[in-house]
């Protein structure tokens, strides 16, 4: 029963330093490994070619928050995502201060201090600005009590319409009711085949007339060209992503100086190496008791 | 026991509309006022040349968050200034999304969005970046207490160090402690003889190397070409003002371009017209009953 992990010297490190502590048996890199029958928990990011090395391998861990990346597991092989507190704190500051530079219109203010311009723009009451949340997961949750407690009216969407306190969800059925009522629409989503493209441009029209949209989940759920097309005809009044399509976005694309658009290179969050150690040793734990290892992903939905 | 407005007729008729519902006497312009021996209270952003007009004036209110474009008023006259709840919550979310972007490195992101450069650069843990907030009143107390809630270490400084749930605070004698550990230093003070020009050289160089400002109290709290020279040596690494000095920021100055500096037009908070009437209502109340009105200045303090 031993965690291999594939991952760069920095992060072997500290994992190697968690994993003695923990007194847990650990391979810090595939070329270290004496026994390749031990392997019975592979975390990585890039998947190996070959998984059939590993004959007792039953579960892989993804180092990141998502598994979008991964290519399809073998039906015998469990698959986590990374959970680590310190990535969903990242993210919910990322996301608040997102929304309330959209609420409060940085994007033009920034516009108008290149021609040395002050004039200011009407505020609008939080009351008045309706956030409207794509993905009620772990991060979604949080961001969106913690928009509602600063006075935002905030709806959610899940493919259960799980029920969150504090906050009005709806379920797959539900989108267009939200998106009706979006004025800022986060996309909290995880990348999956359902989700890939979901921001085009029917999902724009089907928003209020002047809405913003605050970008977090993935690149691929987002044609930036339908995005220039509703920033450019005014029916979007801005955009802030933190992930784009392509990504990293290339130099000349159009993002990079889109009046109307502010891009972050993909850091709302970092993984904490120390965090990500922790959480991969209670996924050894989990699987050595027969429990539900944290982060276990429904491979037939995606995430 | 009338109250007089002096202010613009989009102003004047909400006003007047409130005085109406409440039946408390009003005039909504001193052109319409028919006894000037009725008026007990003026409200005004501009005080009036002549106060002995009303010679039964006993309270001015000023209708915005500050006194400090008032001159000096007759020893019995009391001096108030708009308290409306809205103000406070606008400019907590416009300081909290400031310090958000200093602390996540937006105006770094924005600068290297010109070259169209995707880098990311290390995030920097809540628990690590810590917040020291001048003037620990109204709106100081409401912004510590949401930082402290998102994670970050804040501590307060006020003339008094008055207790705050869940904030260290220090008194006057602790400016030199709390700017030690600011390394987002934000301004809520109101402007006095005491507080101008405090953000200065030497405040600045008490900060720890590499700190960011966040400025949401007054234009002439600042001194500008300090800012400049402190962001020029990178021993602060961002600035982000509503407030400037001179303010509005003139055609040409350093500061609309600066690739450290973040400016806002002085909209943090707007007045709405329907709390500040409501203000004064209970203001006139007050006066009536003998009470302490709401808002009252301490004119000796000056704020
Ligand atoms: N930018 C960054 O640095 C960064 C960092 C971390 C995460 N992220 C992104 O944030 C995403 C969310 O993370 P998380 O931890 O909150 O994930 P999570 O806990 O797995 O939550 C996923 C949410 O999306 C909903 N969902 C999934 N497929 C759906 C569909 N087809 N239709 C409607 N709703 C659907 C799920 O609905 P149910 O509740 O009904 O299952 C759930 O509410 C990640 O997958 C990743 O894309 C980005
Ligand atoms: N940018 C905008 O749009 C905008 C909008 C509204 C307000 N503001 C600014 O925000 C300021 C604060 O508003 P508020 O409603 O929170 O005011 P407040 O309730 O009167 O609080 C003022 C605070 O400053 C402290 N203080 C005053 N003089 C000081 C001195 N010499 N040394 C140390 N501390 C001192 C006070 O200490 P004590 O607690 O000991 O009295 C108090 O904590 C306003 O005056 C204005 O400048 C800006």
């Amino acid at each position: 029963m031993t965690l291999l992990l594939k991952s760069f010297p920095a992060r072997a490190k500290i994992w190697s330093e968690v994993f003695a502590d923990a007194e847990e048996p650990f391979f810090a890199d595939p070329s270290l490994v004496t026994d390749t029958k031990a392997v019975t928990a592979l975390a990585c990011w890039d998947l190996p070619e070959d998984l059939t090395v590993y004959p007792n391998l039953k579960l892989v861990l993804s180092v990141g928050a998502g598994v979008d990346h991964m290519r399809e597991l073998p039906q015998h092989l469990m698959l986590c995502r990374s959970l680590a507190p310190g990535i969903e704190t990242q993210v919910r500051d990322w996301v608040i201060m997102a929304c309330l530079m959209a609420h409060r219109d940085i994007p033009s203010y920034l516009h108008q201090a290149k021609s040395d311009t002050w004039n200011s723009l009407k505020i609008t009451a939080n009351a008045d600005r309706r956030i409207g949340v794509l993905g009620m997961g772990r991060i979604g949750t949080l961001v969106a009590q913690n928009l509602t407690a600063l006075g935002f009216p905030v709806v959610g969407w899940s493919r259960s319409g799980r029920p969150v306190d504090g906050v009005k969800t709806y379920g797959a059925e539900g989108l267009p009711t939200v998106l009706a009522q979006s004025d800022i629409l986060v996309c909290l989503l995880p990348l999956t085949p359902e989700t890939k493209g979901i921001l085009h441009a029917r999902t724009f029209a089907a928003l209020p007339k002047g809405a913003h949209l605050v970008h977090a989940g993935r690149g691929p759920h987002l044609n930036m060209d339908d995005l220039k097309a509703a920033l450019d005809t005014e029916h979007l009044s801005s955009a802030i992503l933190d992930v784009t399509n392509p990504e990293p976005l290339p130099k000349h694309h159009w993002g990079w100086s889109h009046p109307k658009l502010i891009v972050t290179p993909h850091v709302a969050a970092q993984t904490d190496a120390h965090e990500g150690a922790q959480h991969a040793l209670n996924v050894v734990r989990a699987l050595k008791l027969g429990e539900i290892p944290p982060g276990l992903v429904n491979q037939a939905n995606g995430y």
